[in-house]
């Protein structure tokens, strides 16, 4: 069975070394001191190792099933979230007066990492019911807030989004869903809605649905979209559980992975919803949470790659096969560990330079997210927007690849479902396509993002990777700071290129977006790692009590830097290449 | 369900206007007339289409069952194999003494294709059967050919290959099944083997199971290994069926893909086995069909791009999503068709030019060994040994990505199993393991192909490349001839690293393996797509009735030259910076 070990001490780095956390002025900041953060991770990393982990190939083996109705959730689940909602983990961040610890959002990604490592089909029925918390707490009244928010802060009750449609996923101008007004202010909602997360399952009292669905008579097309409360029960005046609503799961997916989450078609049938927020404004109140539900999809990518990754470690230390090539390491052995090789040594280190950068930049988003949220700032909430889709998109193709090289490791033992490996490999896959295709991340960046506020966000990134070069100049920092030039370089030149041709031809720049996606992810990590260097040669001669650890993050940072940011002038040179290549064929010559 | 159509038009181009196969000076190969050729190549296209593919997604879905020693096989899969045998094809390219039709292995290799896209699991009872037959060809005496080959030819009898131990893959001299020699010249193994593909079904009359084992008192490690022919049941003298031997399937693995071939842990327990070939040259024996079952594997991964591809292009054409950033190409319709979207093309084109790219480079591989094996061509046997790591390694590792491109393109339709696109992924993850998992393969390219020979093989691909940029150095050929002698550049420098840095450190060679591997793999693509570019270009300028086709070519060759091509450019700078990033960490240091 696959084992996991919360991050603790790399997430501690982050948090203390790297972003300077409880120094940061933002609201609750002040309370993250580093034995604070490390009381709270070390009891998160205790649930996900000990309670989560263990019930994840029991989920992918078992899944849910469906019988007149009733979704049960695979052995062990119910307990487990029991241990969870006891712990008071679902509502950390959410407000004390809900019930929830007022915690920063970026403590909570750091603690949401590692259940999603552990367990991701499991954390997504918490991490649904966080998004529709979020959603309700932004745009809900009073009333709706003081009904809904208590029961779900603490995941007695449980939420979903219902976004999808059979005819449309990324095309929501399509949804047939309706939602007609009834004489008591509610609505009826009537319509299917595909793929819907957690959407019915046996853990909790009562499920609140967020549905999106058109108002007849609205503006046609996405404007023309709301969102609706529907609870599973009707919630009665003193909080009550009343009526059956009319809404139920008429069948659950097969899929590729995540088989401990239910994946429900939800049938609506003149089921009673309450608007939540505007009428025909459905689309906006979505999108107030989209960059955090993207970022949190990020995490999950990061996540799988982080529990692959540790688990091939543990293999390639202790599966004896071949002899090291310079002479043998396990000499009184009948051979030597597979970590000796260095084709195995590159695939471990991609891995390794992928988790640890991803997870600062994760968390570096997270901290801007709480910089925008809780403290107001404008610039933060810029950054955070223009890097979203980057987050989301490299994380989570990244995230598989690395699952994919960790199985490779295990030669045919990853193949088989006995060591877990293809499990990892197989949830990490939805990452890449819910919350938004990472395609569609990728026309959000270069069809929006960049260009948005007159490209302000875009400029100041490059300004902070410019300030950073020349504030580390010093010789310690070349070999950090000459590859982050370089690969911020291509960058810059890629950013030229969609505005010099993608004005006359858009396509120009689409044709571009998904590798610029990926080469803006690599500037990112590079610049990660390059502060992550920073911070390890500082408390090296600081005399930290940990030399070994700092070292490693150097070797680590340096790997980075000679071996993945290279990735960026094969980027530059496919989106430089234009539209052409890539538009040159009339759709029946396919 | 998926859908499947055999690319005889893709095929019959490259081997008529790119490999001109009936005119090549290799025995058997007069008969290649394109009539000759289209007409098997239709008849196999009828029989992956319309008999394995439909049985692709039931395999997958009910899998290979044990019971009381019994392997079932899926629903269908007996009736298929039935006709698959009736037709004659598992002997197509199998002498005709022995039952079979003697054709090229070119030709074998395209009706491969084909069969694997179909169904590899399917595929796999018949490719196993023929990688024993081939073995038992070789090296058995003239009596054991007599007795095993006219039914493995039909495959009225089955083949397996026992290699894998529990605690041994790769390093094979590590093995412990043991061969005692008997009194009447047999041998009794004993051990057991695992991820014997195959290795018990309920399609064949007997199954002959060829085994690596050690005889006691041999030399140590690989050195002292020998290969044994097994049969389930015990062969009389005169053909007849007698005792049911001592082997067992002892359990079925679960697999995340593949689940319709029976993936088998097998006992020997004092099985009645003889020598195939020499003692103690058991690796020998194996190694002779190495190149063959390596160019197969390849083949599957290019195979499952393909149909991955083909239904990935359908729903693209067919799914109605958003509207082109250009202006609406669907005007009458609720949205455009996701095809008309430039990051929707972009992972189309990926996919079209890596997949005939990809097969152009197969069959030239093929075209090789017949150049070897019926030729006795000394320098194709010598090119098509160094570029066989290529075919497998670089063929498996992009065909797995490409059905990942294409399961995206769906979107969340992608990841649930109903459509077949995740079966793509899960079936294609394997070839990128099996025969020699590609770590293995970019070691034995670098650390023993390159410098095979004093190195001559390579420096006859360089020169080869660099006659062909001579030869078509005029203005129509720049588009593909500029790239290519670029990319082929970088290939040289990344040599010319090894050579300066490898007898110094083997590590500063071996660290660099993996994209060396990758970056071999797309210059000969490169120049399998200027070879097709060049006879588009011929065959429009003959005025060949098909234009459309050529121009497509065309289009195509473009795309890779400009988007895939320079690849090279990171890989070559990540082989630069040699061993030291990647051996920086002590292994504790993780």
């Amino acid at each position: 069975m696959p084992s996991y070990a919360a991050p603790t001490r790399d997430a501690q780095f982050i948090l203390h070394h790297v972003l300077n956390a409880p120094k940061a002025d933002i609201p609750g900041y002040s309370e993250l001191e580093p034995e604070f953060t490390a009381a709270v991770l070390d009891e998160a990393g205790k649930i996900a190792a000990e309670v989560l982990a263990p019930l994840n190939p029991v989920g992918d083996a078992e899944g849910c099933t469906l019988e007149n109705g009733v979704v049960r959730t695979p052995t062990g689940f119910k307990a487990a979230f029991d241990q969870v909602r006891e712990g008071g983990w679902p509502g950390l961040d959410l407000p004390e007066e809900f019930g929830g610890q007022n915690m920063p959002y970026l403590l909570n990604t750091a603690v949401g990492e590692m259940f999603s490592a552990a367990n991701q089909a499991f954390t997504m029925y918490q991490g649904l019911t966080h998004g529709a918390a979020s959603a309700i707490l932004a745009h809900g009244t009073d009333e709706q807030k003081a009904k809904y928010l208590p029961k779900m802060t603490s995941c007695e009750w449980t939420g979903t989004m219902n976004l999808t449609e059979p005819h449309c996923g990324t095309d929501l101008g399509l949804m047939r869903t309706k939602a007609e007004p009834q004489d008591d202010g509610s609505y009826a909602i009537s319509g299917q809605k595909i793929f819907i997360s957690a959407g019915e399952h046996d853990m909790a009292d009562n499920i609140i649905h967020l549905v999106l669905a058109k108002i007849p008579g609205g503006p046609e097309g996405i404007k023309g979209v709301s969102l609706f409360i529907v609870p599973k029960f009707i919630v009665n005046e003193d909080g009550s559980l009343g009526d059956r609503n009319g809404v139920k799961c008429s069948k659950l997916e097969e899929k590729m992975g995540i088989h401990g989450n239910a994946t429900c078609v939800m049938d609506y049938d003149g089921a009673k919803g309450w608007l939540l927020g505007e009428e025909h404004k459905g689309m906006r109140a979505m999108f107030t949470m989209m960059n955090e539900a993207r970022i949190g999809v990020g995490m999950q990518g990061l996540a799988q790659a982080d529990v692959a990754y540790q688990n091939a470690l543990a293999y390639a230390k202790e599966r004896l096969q071949g002899r090291a090539v310079t002479g043998d390491e396990n000499p009184d052995g009948p051979a030597d560990p597979l970590i000796v090789h260095p084709d195995i040594r590159r695939a471990l280190m991609d891995q390794k330079s992928f988790v640890e950068g991803g997870r600062a930049f994760l968390l570096w988003g997270a901290k801007m997210i709480d910089q925008s949220h809780r403290g107001g700032d404008e610039a933060a909430e810029g950054m955070v927007s223009l890097l979203t889709p980057v987050i989301k998109g490299f994380l989570t193709d990244e995230g598989f690849d690395m699952t994919i090289l960790a199985q490779q490791i295990y030669g045919g033992h990853g193949y088989i479902e006995e060591t877990g490996m293809s499990q990892f490999a197989r949830d990490a896959r939805i990452a890449m396509i819910y919350e938004g295709a990472n395609g569609v991340q990728a026309l959000d960046l270069v069809g929006r993002k960049l260009a948005q506020d007159g490209g302000k966000h875009v400029m100041a990134f490059f300004d902070m990777v410019k300030d950073f070069c020349r504030e580390n100049d010093g010789e310690a920092m070349t070999d950090f700071v000459v590859p982050l030039k370089s690969a911020s370089k291509d960058l810059q030149a890629a950013g030229m290129f969609f505005m010099q041709h993608g004005m006359k031809n858009p396509n120009a720049a689409l044709a571009g977006s998904y590798d610029f996606m990926h080469l803006f992810g690599h500037v990112c990590l590079g610049l990660m790692w390059a502060h992550m260097a920073r911070a390890a040669l500082a408390q090296l001669a600081a005399g930290d009590g940990d030399p070994a650890f700092y070292e490693a993050k150097l070797a680590t940072a340096r790997y980075y830097m000679a071996r993945r940011l290279p990735a960026t002038r094969t980027h530059l040179a496919r989106i430089e290449s234009g539209a052409e290549p890539v538009m040159g064929l009339d759709a029946d010559q396919f």
